[in-house]
Parts: structure tokens; sequence; C-alpha cells
């Protein structure tokens, strides 16, 4: 059972956002922002400071298209730069997310602001990630295009499985958040704050300036970033399902409760977490429990999450 | 004289973000956001405390053409609503002032953060604007297109000087800034703070719920009201010209430079000054002067902004 008023970060999934990926419109996220904003609600009426970050991945994918496509068929508009396609995702995102939990708060009585921080997120240029980029953004393009936009802009473009050729940037990992010392402002101060928005606008630092790059860093690898700043008690990892397994899909499959750090070590090492999918989320609420000792990563369904820091479901990792 | 650490509220003219109208790349954008930093970062070095707003004119107007563009030509896409343009716009903005402004104050020494806040405000369903759209935005449409867009999606379009026709939306007043204390929490912090970018993103509240309208806010008008609401000393509209003229461009034009209330009024009533240009930033400042003694207003360019807080140079309004 969690403390009464904890400082959580919690982790949103793109479901949380777009519950179809087919359906991207404006208006279906704004209506999933809203059932998203019950769950969250329910942990600031428990008297939590609430620390929301958010995946940007069809987001910043469709501003990046709809730039690219736009300036493909009309010579006056240019292509937008990838880490500004990725801050005008977090207005977008942000002003979704933060009028329906105002919305849903407003509903339940609670008085508490809310507000969307445009985040920048410092990430080290001599990261591996910058040597072999992983991540595609972007729509699809012909070879020709492709190797046009390689000699021309320096992109690495990649063909995908047959689909076309696709924009790849890098996955570096987060090192820090430039507003951290903002969010943590509002956070004593009372007030819900939104911000590492898919990931962070991605910086890194020259001579001591903060300079914009393509990259994509992951958003909980971030967020577990943001919480250690932020001396957060609990960091909240939301996917799909309520627990953690091991032997997942097989007669042996087995959802994990409380585990040690110990035990998360070695279902790693055992390889029973798909990279891409549930690795990255184990291995980042991993790294936020052995930061400090009183520390507590949970991962569960956003629907989950209230009863999850009850100790009654989802999948903690318990430290010292 | 204005006195040591005024509460500054600062609305930037769009020159401050493009200087070249026919160059409206993010590249030129950011470039053009470290020279604006120069002056902003001389009132901090001043020890006031600043709020930054700004225009978004041209940056909403490309997102909307660039979705606008793409839905035409890829089936996935759909247009994104005016509101969420508007949202995107800020993030997209609001990261290239902080980053900037961030640069030229450690260039300097100066210890102070600086974020980014996606801002909503409160207009009038009722306000007359809506009733007589006046605002365009977006691409231009063929005849055939235009009606199209009436009939399914209710835009009201108007034929544009024989340049094809055009979407218009209403600029209604601004009635409240609902992330005025978020604002607040972080300026009596010492954190400067960027916010109501563009006007800030239009919503009306219908059974108490915020609900996002296609409209533009004028950007000096939502200053003044962030102004109010913050209890600050100074509102500082900048534009392009060092001081606000009467009988401008004949042989008795004549610069101003303290005036009264009365005075700003009787000139508004002789029709000193454009409509669309020059009268709403005198209207705007003689709001501000007029709702709270000792407020004071400052019309003056960018490069002259801290001169003109010292009180010699812009064309201030004084009041009681």
């Amino acid at each position: 059972m969690v403390n009464h008023k904890s400082r959580i970060v919690i982790a949103l999934g793109g479901n949380a956002l777009q519950a179809d990926p087919k359906d991207t419109t404006a208006e279906t996220q704004l209506m999933t922002s809203k059932e998203t904003a019950k769950p969250l609600v329910d942990l600031i009426e428990g008297g939590h400071e609430l620390i929301i970050a958010h995946g940007n991945g069809p987001q910043v994918g469709q501003i990046v298209a709809a730039y690219e496509t736009a300036a493909h068929s009309n010579s006056k508009l240019s292509v937008m730069p990838f880490p500004e396609c990725g801050a005008m995702s977090q207005g977008y995102i942000g002003y979704h997310l933060q009028q329906a939990i105002r919305e849903e708060m407003k509903n339940r009585g609670l008085q508490r602001e809310i507000a969307t921080i445009v985040t920048q997120v410092v990430v080290d240029e001599a990261d591996a990630a910058f040597v072999n980029p992983t991540k595609p953004v972007g729509s699809f393009f012909t070879e020709e295009e492709a190797q046009k936009m390689i000699a021309e802009k320096g992109y690495t473009m990649v063909e995908d499985s047959g689909r076309g050729w696709r924009r790849v940037v890098p996955s570096p990992i987060p090192v820090d958040v430039v507003e951290a010392p903002v969010v943590k402002t509002l956070v004593e101060a009372g007030h819900i704050v939104i911000t590492v928005g898919g990931g962070g606008i991605p910086v890194v630092e020259k001579q001591g300036k903060l300079v914009g790059v393509p990259a994509v860093i992951d958003k909980d690898f971030a967020s577990e970033k943001i919480a250690e700043i932020l001396n957060a008690d609990y960091l909240i990892i939301l996917t799909a399902v309520e627990k953690v397994a091991i032997n997942f899909n097989t007669p042996q499959q087995k959802s994990l409760e409380k585990i040690t750090i110990e035990e998360a070590e070695q279902y790693i090492e055992e390889g029973h977490f798909a990279p891409g999918s549930m690795l990255p989320k184990v291995m980042a609420a991993l790294k936020f429990v052995k930061s400090k000792p009183g520390r507590r990563a949970l991962i569960t369904s956003l629907q989950k999450a209230r009863e999850g820091i009850e100790g009654r479901t989802g999948t903690t990792i318990i430290g010292l």
C-alpha cells in the first residue's frame, strides 16, 4: 500500500490517446483522452501528486507525414524538422490531456490546476544510438526519393519490409530534463503537470548550447529520468496488460505481482520480455527502483492504476 | 522610470519570430528567435519578472495549410481542427523561444528557468465576433472546393480579392486565461514564462466544460488579459516602430511619448490609428492602464524595450 500523498510519475501508453490505431483524428483522440482522464483523476482524488508523461508515436508521425506530403505537392511549404514536430505533438496532446483531466476534476469537485510544459530532454551526442538509427518516422518513399533525401538532407533511410523506404532516427538514452526545475515548482505548488511528452524534445549540449536533434527518446526511460530528478515515490508505467508475465504465450505463462530487483534482473537475463515492447518498460521500472532505496515501480493497465498503487494488482518492483 | 523588479508582460510581434515573411522555415525562425532573445534577456538582466506572449499567424497558417494540403493528396490524413493547430503552434514557437532565451541567459551567466505553458483562453460564445467571422486562416481554395467545405464542415469561406476562397474564423475578445494560476506560480518562483501563444487556444465554456472553437484571439488583448490577472506593473506591446504616431503618413505626423488615458482615448476617437494594425495595440494598452491605478503600458520596438521601460523612448500610456 502506497503512503498517502505519494509523488507519482505516470507514463501513458499509446492506447491512452488513440484507442483505435485506424482512427487517428483529433476528435476521437480528445474523446479517448476523456476516458483516460478518469483513472488518472482517481489518483489525483487519492491525494497524490501526479506528473504525467505520454508517448507521441502516431501523432508525431502524422505531423511529419503531413509536412512531408504538403511539401511534396506545394513548393512554398518546407519539411518541418523532427524536434519541432515533437514540440508540436507536445502542444497537441498536452492540450487534449489538460482539457480532459480538468473536466474530470471539475466533475468531481476537485480544485487542482493542470498544465503542459513544453519539455526538452538532453541526450548524449556520443550515445551509441546515433551510430545506428533504428526508429522509423514519417511516410514511406520510393527508392529514388529516398536516395535524394539521403544525398540532400543526410537522412538515414532504410527499406521497410517491401512497403517502401522510410527515414530512421536514433533512440538515445535520456541524460537530463531541461525543464525539470519548472516541473518541480509546479508539483510542489500542488499542480498536476504533463511533461516529457513523446519522451521529450531531444536536444544535445554543444558548447553549453542546447541543439535539437532528430531522435526519439523512449517515453518510459524519459519518465524514469524525470521521476528520479523529482525524487518521486512511484513510477507507474502503463501498458495494455494488467500484469507483466514470464514464459509469455507458453503453457508456463505466469503473471508477476511483487518482484524484487534481483528477480527482475534474472527474468531480463533469461529473455522473458520482448525487446521494443515489455523489455524497455521492465528496464525503466528496474532503473527507477535501483536509483534510491524506498522507490517503487508499477507496471499495469491504465484502468488498474489506482488498484495497483493500493497493492491490489499489477506488477510491482520493490527495492530495499 | 520603472521600479526595480517590475512584473512585465511583453507581447512579441510577428517580426520577433520571422524577420522575413518569405522565409518561414523552422531553421530561420530559430535564428530569428536568438536575436529576439537578446532584448528580452536585457529585461531579465534588469531584474524584472517577465511573462512573454507572442503571435502565431504565419505558423498556425502553415500548420493548417500543411494538414489541408496533405489531406487533399493523402486520404489517410484528415484535416486538423483549428484549436489543435493553435496548440501545435504554441509547442513549436515556445520551444524556439525557450531554447533561445535560455541560451542568451546562459551566455550572460543568468540563472533563471524558463518554460512554455500550453495555454487555453476562454472566449464568450455570445461574442458578436462569432456572428461575423473576419480572420482568414489556411490555404486558398477554388470556389467548388469552398462550397464543398461550407456544406460538409460548416466553415465560413470568403472570396479573397481574386486570389481564391479562404476560410475565415471569428476574432472574439478574451474573457479568462485558464492556465493563469499556473503561470502565477511559476512567475512567483522567479521563472520566466511563455504563455497565451497566438492569443491562446480559444475555448468556450459549455455547461462548465471547456470546448475548443475555431477562432483567433488577438495576441495583444490576450496579453492584456493575462497582465490584468497576474497584477502586472507593465504591459509592453512590441511593434515595428519605436513610437506610436498621430497624423501618420501626413506632414503633421507626430510621435507620441508619454500620453494620458484621456489623450489616448481622444486620439482613438479621432481615428489616428489603423484598425487591424496600431488600433488594437493602443486599445489593449489603454485597457490595461485603465484596469487599475499605477499600471503602465508601453508600445515600442523590440530593440527599444529596455530603454522604453527606463522612460527613455517608446510611447507610454500613464494612468492615475
